[in-house]
């Protein structure tokens, strides 16, 4: 029997996580394995927001693939995706072409079109590693451009924030741990400075519960956030935005506007002829398409669907933990010969939204609520107990979080 | 008797170190001492290629005035000199107005006005910490929006620094050392970047001597730096400059050109009605100018000639450093009602020129050569003696630098 050709496509969260895992428990004579990423690093896309606002190096964020891989193991390649081909086993890459027998998808997200005029061309999007330290620098540079022009320019010091899902909220955390380093630095007021929400739920943080929510509001707004709920993004201009109100329509001069809210998964699966629901697969319990035995999706290209509300589960790197290790189990039982698989049953689903260094929220074990410094501590043990899974005590040790009481 | 006003104006090298010197030999039943300063901050202008560049933090280029003065014994005040009017004693600044019974000029030099067209608009200048800032910026800015950008722009990579003086040599040493790092962190070919320097005499550091210059060009170039000598500029555009060489102009695209050579003195002392020479006052040998009895300057402002060659001294920071220890001992004279004043003898003239962080060359006890890193523990020793001058063991301890070896 031919060795089967194991194909990982994209080193995120899913994707290094099921490598990892097959490289220990499937021998070199039992398979080969393959993994593909655009990147020779793996980045901690939870912790972008940090590197967006320049609150944390961006050399901690990303993980050469090289220091976690047995490169003895695996075959690893730098590339991008084109296409998949899963009738002739195929995957296209920019510079070659893979075949494969079974095959990993874990493609993550890419930036969702948005309808907001002049959004694409003028606002700027933590999406990847590359476009959060865009935004750091852009920070910076309008700090110093407002320090040494004689004609002060307001709106160099306006930061507009779209959205308030997760990741809006915790890049806006962070922010107001930022910007008053940034104003010592360029010996600018602090009271000059305006960070403005634009949200159009009538709440940030919609879905969670409302002490936490409160929670959450309060600690940014005594921060100095400004929170615009029920508001629309209308137009985004080199110089200003203007968002909606009550039928009121307001200009904010800023040559900074983030968008934060609304990814989508990668287009390639969709390109590629697979059936998507918003873009994702929805898979089967086991992990794998619905059509094809011999591919499994994790992370944001997957869709899941909870048993009992049939609501889907959020991108969470949690669960994608928890899928990756499924498909990695699967895998093996696939190489083995065996035809009954494993089915995902996500058993811990713990949600914390960081407020900045030394505050957060978040429920665990379903119900518990959890505000300020024990919020933090749990922030970071979860983002530790992913590093520990990824490269052990080791990489814990150097990329992990442990000024927790501070 | 009335106690005497004594005011000193700039915290630069020499406006701090006479402040310094005369809080410590004039008690407060004696003289009243009163420093003016733009910021609240001195910096050390010596180290400003250094922020440029991004090799050092800008927090370690500049020292908080108010730790190493005695608040109790010296006014301090932040504001900016408009005038100074040495017949009626008294010193316009922006928000009030000062009378002085003595007085120190020490405000600096500031950059020159150069006749090369568009310079001025757009290119970027070593004047001081926050244009210093700015450049630093500006480069991870372009590098960061380089890695973005779906279309390469080679300009954003293309580095031109103008003139091979001092300032330029040492700055185009840092870069070579901050661009391998730029580099990695935003995953670009060290390949793809060029920095050029372009200098109008037939050789960098003129003046110099020869095998010193060959040692300097040979580091440089070993590192990549591309140097055209005999070569003026003739324009700097938004997204280019162009040099001329042997009667061919070149154009190179570039976002960033620096501007490091020439400085002139304050342009307050000639519009104040100072008697000038190059902007600057051809000072007596005690110090003081050659028309008032209670005007000292020190520093950049000063113009020294050596007794011999009657050439003119550079605005040395060594120099700067006896010049106002002879400064603030002829002000205790005076305030003692003494007549005849010290001269100023320099004794000792060491000249190290930076290469980056572990090269350098230099001339010490006027004729010894140094190269590579006996001549870097030289400029550190030299940088880390003047801190201990300012504020002692515990300034050179939090901001000196150790790292002699590496």
């Amino acid at each position: 029997m031919r060795k089967p050709n194991i194909v990982i496509l994209g080193a995120g969260y899913g994707g290094l996580m099921t490598t990892i895992q097959l490289q220990k428990s499937l021998s070199e004579k039992h398979a080969n394995i393959t993994l593909v990423n655009m990147h020779h690093y793996h980045y901690q896309s939870t912790w972008l927001h940090e590197a967006a606002a320049g609150t944390i190096n961006h050399n901690n964020v990303r993980i050469m693939i090289q220091n976690v891989i047995n490169s003895k193991r695996v075959n690893f390649i730098v590339d991008k995706v084109v296409s998949i081909d899963p009738e002739g086993k195929k995957v296209k890459l920019r510079e070659t072409q893979i075949e494969y027998d079974i095959l990993v998808i874990g493609l993550g997200f890419e930036e969702a079109a948005v309808r907001i005029p002049g959004l694409a061309e003028h606002a700027f999007m933590i999406k990847n590693l590359d476009s959060s330290m865009l935004i750091r620098e852009h920070l910076e540079y309008n700090f110093a451009l407002y320090n040494n022009e004689m004609e002060k320019n307001q709106s160099r010091l306006n930061i507009v924030v779209g959205g308030g899902e997760f990741t809006s909220v915790e890049f806006l955390g962070e922010l107001a741990n930022r910007i008053p380093q940034l104003c010592e630095d360029y010996d600018i007021s602090k009271a000059r400075v305006r960070i403005i929400n634009i949200e159009s739920e009538k709440t940030i943080l919609s879905g969670l519960d409302q002490q936490l929510i409160d929670y959450a509001m309060n600690s940014l707004e005594s921060r100095g956030i400004e929170i615009v709920t029920g508001a629309s993004l209308k137009e985004c201009k080199p110089g200003s935005v203007i968002y909606e109100k009550n039928g009121k329509k307001v200009e904010i001069p800023t040559m900074t506007t983030v968008w934060a809210a609304g990814g989508r998964a990668n287009s390639v699966v969709e390109t590629s002829g697979f059936e998507t629901n918003q873009g994702k697969i929805e898979v089967r319990d086991d992990m794998r398409t619905p059509d094809y035995d011999d591919v499994f999706v994790v992370g944001d290209c997957a869709l899941m669907k909870d048993v009992k509300t049939r609501k889907p589960f959020s991108g969470h790197a949690q669960i994608i933990i928890q899928q990756s290790e499924i498909v990695a189990r699967n895998i093996k039982k696939l190489v083995n010969g065996k035809t009954e698989l494993d089915k995902l049953k996500p058993n811990r689903f713990d949600t914390v939204v960081s407020l900045g260094y030394n505050d957060a929220i978040g429920t665990i074990m379903h119900n518990c609520k959890l505000y300020g410094w024990k919020a933090t501590v749990m922030k970071k043990l979860l983002d530790n107990r992913y590093l520990m899974k990824i490269g052990g005590l080791g990489l814990v040790l150097k990329k992990g979080k442990f000024n927790v009481f501070y």
